[in-house]
């Protein structure tokens, strides 16, 4: 497969159809999405974020994240699943040297792994000692969005001094034990579950040292990557929802017996509804494009990157960050004050969408990003570079 | 049983306690709570809305619909059906002669009847044709919550004149279907489902007439009591979200990494949306007393009743529908925002407030409220007596 | 005059009618209004607050503050110096001994004082000293509403160790200096300019120390009344606004050229937005009116009044203040949404309604009320007594 | 002066800063700016908008805008006189022949030409009858913004026919009377009073006919760019609001004194309005841009623009326009909680924001602006075109 001959657009849609064939049931199911998973390695999609060069596709982030609101639009589990091999993608590129990038990388490509994820830097339970040639990890991590079914993992964990450690580990490694665990009220296929380190060994080169996370401006870009695919989930699943409401509107929607009108679509105060939704489905959209640009300016300066143009990208993040938050919840509730009652048959599974960026936006408080953009539009101060900002 | 050495405190809390204790697993179940409504059954609360002179507990409607309110802040769909057990009581005396209340209620009280409802005045699909000292019924009705499972219905039908005819009649009286279709994402155990009528007949005397719906500013005040029976229920579920929220955030909540303070309970951000939160629940609440006050005024007038004093009942309930309706959405969602990411997970079936909410606030649209009210602020007309208003 | 044959709605009236005259354009002239005083004087309605054995009206605080609120509505500048007379009188009575209440107030009535305030407690830039039987005051005072044209004053300052004084003298006191130097974009009658003390002999009896200030929970109930004040000067300017918005609209305004109907009071947009600002005044005029009681209580029991009773005023008061904070702006605002582009004619000045909010609502910060609202709400702790709260 | 050698940057810098010297007195005093007028004269920028075959800079509308934008927020009565000078350009372009446009365009460099309008679409009170070799107008036009002190007018009338005329003439045609009757609380030196038509004769050649207002898509842009004239002044007012905001906020806002915070610049609830005033101005000022932007591309097709293009503008506009609407009110309201009670001090004008905002708000509805842009969002139909939309 080669990035001339691949058609991102026809392999997104395909899968798109395939995803949102079973998307209601598998949400009402919740549990681990096995056969999902396969179509999205069937896709070919995996390896858009990974350089042309370890034989990726080598697409901008714009793309990878554009192709991941799209999936995010009918199926908001397998999206952040999807999202995740992306990132991983990137974390080996943002933390690892040029040998590591190059082997794993290539490998990801040859050997087809789906990278799934260890490494919550909010919850400090994984704990790392040294020894012979290289580290032992035991304790937990919790949210470990896409472990469970993984060929490789990144795995973090903090040392007695402090420092944070990532590896790069095959997911058999003796002593990771994966729970399934996961059963929220929204994204309910992440497999989102807790993974267990009982004395696990990970070699020196297996560690991502050179320049070791958060290390210089461009290893802690990783933070504003992270940030940007929950956007475009977020995003998605506003979009999912405009369409679930206009559709429903314009087909099935009565006008109310009161209204002295003769459609539903020409309702003024569903007009007015729409509008508002529009607005904030286009304002989220745009400000999301105008990020995923930022980041791929700043991506293409590697360690040239200044603290301040990752600044300036961190507050893009942020400003598309509250946008896509506030949307994906609203229009997930307004949706069905457009639709109406009939809207709620379980059947339809509209509250999915609710649900799903219920579940979502918590990852980290919007309230903090608020201030992270005050502090940028009062006092000029960049947000400080976080594992979430 | 009688009114003085009942404790209606302690028999809601009783009931509250019973249904609590499986709510979050039946909302997952959904369908019929055969269980739960003998629970109901056996508080005797069921008679709460029967004048005392035909055995019933006689209690005016701030306290009626106060007990629907705390039994919505557990369950909110057998609050429904508890709730409408009152509705159609008070219907009989609204629409009903002296003769009818008299024997309809006092075999309610001695029978321990539930009464179920067929009766949605916005489908007109049941038609009845007169015959033999009665009529015959044929078509159906949708959203017929509690008809599974009772034992007297109301049912209605429009004649071919155009005329709306209530009747009271046994649940299984020959020719009525009550369909098991109802699986909505909130509300599930409402049996809002659809009744079919295959020429049932329904005898002169069971039909309500004297003075008919709508017939009077009185009659037509069930309007004001079928929407405050919407407010309390939507007002329970805020209710029920807020405190959700208090308990889960300052028993679980940890304060955010970047927060700078100690403890989540002192948190700038969280308290403020606490106080955002408190003020939505509050303002509700006192709209929803006062409306209740001036229904108890309204209904102590009976006939007399005038179509002023009808339409300033109307004004109030309006404007504490709006104030519920917004809080339970609001305070079911932003539940989350305070609580965090650990309030997701599915076991505690916290998004059940929100999806019970969104469901049953789609009953009538909120837009049509808003036109009313606005009508009397800038016009000072009355809402135009209808079966929503 | 007495209780019994004096006409607080008739004299009321008239008030209002009198500053409504000459309102719009002494609003633009701003400065001092000498003859609106004397009419506030002539109405007698300044022996409001006045205990009856002491020769006043004797009316509760809901009385005292529908009166300011009416008066607000049509002046919020003459409502602010009225009020606080009211405000200065209960000063006297929660700071001061019987004896100096029993002079004090008999001779404010007999005398026809009127009360200034030069008393801000969030300057401290007025300090005292100690000498033969009394206090030296130097410094000064911003924000000192009232002051000018008083016959009494109010003072305020601090001693070497911190403790704060209230003092009563008469205005014309020796080294007292008067600035005229208010200008502000709103409240532009209030005279809240700055008053210097040169070396101001305060006598020992004229001191306020029995039990002093904020010296008990009931001496802190001061600032509930203070907010209280403010509470209902916000309203009144909401309620102006909207009595304005409605005429203008009802009288004047012409249906949008694209709008589909014959008249702007049909508009459904025009509905929509009384609707919203109905309900805005609305609960904002129900939480001030209990508010008021709930003062009322808490002022009858005098010595007796618990930190708990008091702690559950202030937070009626803090929950009135937010609404009607709020009601005051938005109404301001939207009166121009509905009334259009007519409205904006400068000879109107209906922009008033918004200045004088917007001057007025920054008296202190609404986050900081919301911060102790949601500090109840969640912490179930009462806000800690201050001059504000 | 030539485009070359002409620094737009440099003189509109020139330009804001004299405007900026006198902009607060000249709002408290209203009235003609004439001084003001021949500094917009000097700076050259009057020809902007003009081809530079035409002796103009031929900037593209981005540009044109930016720079209103820039006067807007230091002096937006002076930036609509400006904008409607290339608003008049552009009408003449839209409407006139290529001989119309080379003569009147040609001379308006030449001969330093002021345009004024007399052409307000929602007033239909000039009549034009024909006579000899054009037509006589009688009756009147209000809001006619710039009539005063303007070289030449673009007038309007109606034939008894329906027909719609626009004629360009000199401003001292015998016949016209330009009234000095405006006086609003807002825009306060726009000179947007009324021009009165006493037979006032309009020469065939002096009539824009080839090919007319609003005959083609193109020609019925013009609402697009008058729409767009008005976003960048709302937009220009935001910003000005809210730099004033943060320099006050910085410079002069103590922290509260129940804060707990050092600096206002760190107070936790000032961070969070800064970031939502923030994300608000950001928005407005993206989508305007945008909307910019589309307009060069349609106006660059000319007469081969299609209705669909034409549509798509029109949306991008009504965009645009809603979220600049609010940045400006909402910015122009909250800069006063962020900067606090020092702000309202008169001799700051920081109120004329608000009231700038406030009345040219009112120009058109928002809620036909939002009907336009559900009916776009719901139902795929693009605003019908006018002299609005």
């Amino acid at each position: 497969m080669n990035s001339t001959t691949f058609n991102i657009e026809e392999r997104t849609a395909l899968l798109c159809a395939q995803l949102a064939a079973t998307a209601v049931e598998r949400d009402k199911a919740g549990g681990h999405a096995a056969a999902e998973r396969e179509l999205i390695h069937d896709s070919g999609l995996l390896t858009l974020a990974i350089p042309q060069q370890y034989g990726g596709l080598g697409q901008d982030w714009r793309t990878v994240l554009r192709v991941v609101r799209r999936v995010a639009a009918v199926d908001s589990s397998l999206a952040h699943l999807f999202a995740f091999q992306h990132l991983q993608v990137a974390s080996i590129i943002f933390f690892g040297s040029a040998k590591q990038q190059e082997e794993l990388l290539t490998r990801t490509v040859q050997e087809r792994w789906f990278w799934g994820n260890a490494l919550n830097p909010a919850d400090n339970r994984s704990r790392a000692v040294e020894r012979d040639g290289g580290i032992v990890v035991s304790g937990l991590k919790s949210f470990c969005s896409g472990a469970r079914g993984a060929d490789r993992l990144l795995v973090s964990a903090h040392t007695e001094t402090g420092k944070f450690l990532v590896g790069a580990i095959p997911a058999d490694r003796a002593g990771v034990e994966i729970d399934t665990d996961w059963d929220a009220i929204g994204q309910r296929q992440t497999d989102s579950g807790t993974v267990r380190f009982k004395d696990v060994f990970i070699a020196q080169d297996e560690l991502l040292l050179e320049p070791g996370p958060n290390s210089t401006p461009y290893a802690s870009l990783r933070a504003g990557l992270a940030q940007s695919i929950l956007v475009n989930i977020y995003l998605g699943l506003a979009h999912g929802a405009f369409e679930a409401a206009r559709d429903y509107t314009l087909t099935r929607r009565r006008p109310w017996v009161n209204s002295d009108v003769d459609s539903a679509a020409h309702d003024p105060y569903l007009l007015q509804r729409f509008a508002e939704l529009w607005l904030q489905l286009r304002t989220a959209t745009v400000f999301a494009d105008t990020a995923a640009d930022q980041l791929d300016v700043a991506w293409k300066k590697g360690g040239a990157l200044t603290a301040e143009e990752r600044g300036a990208v961190a507050v893009a993040v942020v400003e598309a960050k509250v946008l896509a938050h506030r949307a994906s919840l609203d229009i997930g509730t307004q949706l069905f004050d457009v639709a109406g009652a009939g809207a709620t048959h379980a059947a339809l599974g509209l509250d999915r969408f609710w649900r799903n960026a219920r579940t979502h936006t918590l990852h980290d408080p919007l309230d903090y990003k608020l201030r992270d953009l005050g502090n940028w539009a009062l006092n000029g101060i960049y947000p400080t570079p976080t594992s979430y900002s």
